[in-house]
């Protein structure tokens, strides 16, 4: 047994935290592989990851075990758990990070962790990541079995968080969500997920669509960047799975002004047949 | 056979997108050996990409895999190409990126990426670094012979573009380059070759060289930052290869508010004998 | 014996410095285990990674290899040297970066690095992480013996720096310090050490503690970042077993306005029994 191990931070690349994990991960698992998922969540930014680790686990091998460290609640009474849906398994403190994969995913358990003879001793109340997370990941990677972690616990005890949610009004055919992050490119990832859109849309619709963000209006939906012109604005569901603005070859953060938070609006503009 | 991956984008560090790509090629080649060349290439900036991997190529074991995505054009019909060069592998988009190895290295030969059964199920039209460079890239790490990707392409048929053009006045004495990049330090790489300079100065040139940029004076060529003083500007060969135009302890960008695309001029300034 | 190797630059991760010198490196040790310490200590700071260095070893297995590129002085004449201290190897300029190490830990042995048969040829005087770290580091990987670097050093033998000083005023309880640098979080790391503290403090203090910064006054010191409210600030002995000033859920550099060099001070607040 020798699960990959996936590491989802808040802690950037400058500092040395995310190399301390690893060299904990590698003393007490030294064959572990180790992936970095993302060390660029914005701090203490919850949502952000669970979004993320959503989207992002179905790309990783069977039997992978994802560690997340968002975390601010560290050294508070926050529980730290281990959640195995989809034949993976997700480490990661009780704070609503794991919230997307409880709905949206079948989960087979969940399981407190407290085999605080796997943590490093003594244990910081500031760096769990270091004190608990890594070792147990470590051993997990080993072949420690989940259920021996801790007590067994329900998806209904588990901390959750409430997203950013999605107006639906299937009669006027809009969907009305709003700009979750931006990305390296600025490119405007939002919360209107493609299920929703297909939803809307039904099999017969002819119409046109358009999108609206910041008081302008964007007609079509495309599949590529490069369909519409250098420096032009686009909508299009990304490889998230989301509706997506962005600008061919520009920045959307930019041209828009946009950021986190903002309004954006899908309507379909013509009655079905 | 287990070839050395190494990954090459302008995706940045923040998001996801390197993560999930490992993930990809994990899924498919679990003991796969990824290096991460460099994600921090300007957004779409082919011609720095270009310029990286031609420097960096030769560091790497023979057989390595390198996976190039500055990819603009993606989800457009620009094709995905596999070149066999100095014992190395390169999987990038045929948009230039290629352009320095066709021109400067001894090609073995292009294949054309069709081999979609290999990849991923559905493609996004945004992110084929997922979709098909990672898959691709792993079962060409597995042993997937590389002249089975796809038909073989001749030289002449990739697309190549136009890098900034050294100006070499043998008469007078005079190289004009430019600045291509900033680096971590903020020093100046200029597009001037260490080469076309030996060949400007021939062997038996005894007078005295000067390079200028943003109408200051640099004088003489030194061979490390420490051989001026503590915040003085300096002129040297570095490490890629290219007149390099530095600051001891310091930044020249800073220094000389300089960017990419200023122009730097080296002078010899005496006849030879 | 495959030692694992760790990295620890300022050579960020946004130019393909760290990618070559893991290429040089699995050149000559193709199954050498890599990981990345920091590639974020600010350019040229040789304090700042003396420290993250000290503070990180101890979570590395037995054996491991550190090798540290801060290198202000590359191509002039200082040394490079080899330094073994409590099971672990440390491959860095001597130029000060292995001040706390030699002050702090049981120092084995210490060779300067004369192997140039090992090192890469030619060699440029500006990147010697890749033409002399990368491949000397990548022999002892794999097992080439510490003390065939070249000649043995003596401790007295050593560059150091000064690191800047704790002043300790046991009769008025005072822990005068300064601020050494900002993480990612905003936190401000200083150079005040929980030893120091508890030796100040003794064994029967009954008074109260506080801590200041920048004119403003922080009551009490915290073992978790959540025990003040959302957005107040913190002193707490961090992670790394210093004094560190945060705000909960927010950024302490912002907050205080402060950066690396400013003054803080530790109170005890009552006599001792």
């Amino acid at each position: 047994m020798n699960r990959l191990i996936t590491l989802t931070t808040d802690f950037g690349l400058s500092d040395e935290y995310v190399g301390v994990m690893k060299g904990v991960i590698l003393s007490h698992a030294p064959g572990a592989r180790i992936v970095d998922l993302s060390h660029g969540i914005p701090p203490q930014d919850i949502g952000f990851a669970a979004s993320i680790i959503y989207s992002s686990y179905r790309y990783f091998p069977k039997g992978t075990l994802h560690v997340i460290v968002v975390d601010p609640g560290v050294g508070s009474n926050r529980r730290i758990v281990l959640l195995s849906s989809e034949g993976q398994l997700f480490l990661a403190p009780d704070n609503g990070v794991l919230s997307m994969l409880l709905t949206k995913t079948n989960v087979d358990s969940i399981n407190e962790v407290t085999c605080d003879h796997l943590f490093l001793s003594p244990i910081s109340r500031t760096f769990h990541g270091r004190d608990i997370f890594a070792p147990v990941a470590a051993h997990l990677a080993n072949g420690f079995s989940p259920d021996k972690v801790g007590p067994q616990l329900g998806n209904k005890e588990l901390t959750t968080i409430d997203l950013p949610e999605v107006l639906i009004d299937q009669k006027r055919g809009k969907l009305t969500g709003s700009v979750v992050s931006v990305d390296h490119f600025g490119n405007l990832t939002t919360n209107i997920h493609r299920d929703e859109y297909n939803h809307l849309v039904g099999t017969d619709f002819e119409g046109s669509v358009t999108v609206s963000i910041k008081g302008q209006v964007i007609d079509g939906l495309q599949t590529a960047y490069s369909a519409v012109s250098r420096e032009a604005p686009l909508a299009i569901f990304g490889s998230r799975d989301y509706l997506e603005i962005a600008v061919n070859k520009g920045n959307a953060a930019r041209y828009f002004n946009a950021s986190p938070g903002d309004q954006v609006t899908l309507s379909l503009n013509a009655r079905k047949r």
